[in-house]
């Protein structure tokens, strides 16, 4: 008895999982309003009816989606920028054009997570939309960490405010996604990445 | 009985008005996916089973919303732009400081129309997308115009590619839209417009 209660657990724990992977596609490609759970479900192949033996909402269900996504992203953000064998600028260069990589991978139709659900603000649970604010707000410290140690090493001009270049970062990055999407080409995160980095460090 | 046809005529005209000018509301508040066409009927007064008496399509509805939309940004955008009184520095500046008074007149519920199409790319109709694109493209040209003016007059660096800064300040402006409205503060665009400004002219 006991025995089987814990298979159903791990079932569980691994259906959570796909359910999670699942999540994570549909919303990137679509948004919070076009994804239906009846699609996740079935793409995982589970009966649409049981989704609330994994998650307790749908609410729940996209703040653990963003939540995983987050992780993820945030890991990949500091494995560039952490990175001691490049300096800034080549730590942001890097994590752009893995981040492009991925987008030409799924074929230009997965955008950013926090991208499509900002753009969904006034119809989110306002719980949701602050949780996706303060999931951008943490990329933009991360980047202004990295920033602030360049202007330490003199690669950025000493008066130069890199709390507002980060906020500038993350601007250009969520629109260029978006435009690179319409465009189906890396042209627009091509410009502003040549634009930001000009502007930004010394020549 | 041609009297009465003219009548409904313009009686149509009007209806048609105002449907559209209730659909850049629904539109810029929310997305295509969320607006259903018959909120925007019962915002304007007028039985929702007549929809296609006004127009043929969904679709066709949400071209015209858009062509409107632009006709109205273009407009606005060119009427700081080619000020002569203005330089190009103080058009874009005049052009910013009047779109975040729209937003803050919202109540940062509206965003920009192309902004919120494009992160719907998947599901919206192919025609569609076209669409937005070629809208977003055309300020960009209008920029592009307005920064090789500047250019020639020594207001921007000789070897800078108008092109490239244009394409940037639009990723930028949609981002920071995006996110001015998700931190209900113009924070963010205040911080890219400072950063634009600062990168593209001479100090």
């Amino acid at each position: 008895m006991r025995k089987t209660k814990v298979l159903r657990d791990i079932d569980r724990a691994a259906i959570r999982e796909e359910l999670l992977k699942s999540g994570v596609a549909a919303l990137t490609e679509k948004g919070f309003a076009s994804v239906g759970l009846d699609e996740i479900m079935r793409s995982v192949g589970v009966p649409k009816g049981s989704f609330y033996y994994y998650f307790e909402s749908k609410e729940y269900f996209v703040t653990r989606i963003l939540q995983r996504y987050n992780e993820r992203f945030s890991g990949g953000l500091d494995f560039y920028l952490k990175d001691e064998n490049l300096s800034a600028r080549q730590g942001i260069i890097a994590f752009m054009e893995k981040a492009k990589k991925n987008i030409i991978k799924y074929d230009y139709k997965r955008g950013c997570l926090v991208g499509n659900l900002s753009q969904e603000l006034n119809t989110l649970p306002g719980a949701l939309s602050m949780q996706v604010r303060e999931v951008l707000l943490g990329w933009q410290k991360q980047l202004q960490t990295c920033l602030e140690k360049a202007q330490k090493a003199g690669e950025i001009e000493k008066g130069a405010d890199c709390q507002q270049l980060a906020s500038s970062f993350w601007s250009g990055w969520e629109g260029s996604v978006l435009r690179t999407r319409l465009e189906h080409s890396t042209t627009p995160l091509d410009d502003f990445g040549r634009f930001y980095l000009a502007s930004v460090f010394h020549k």
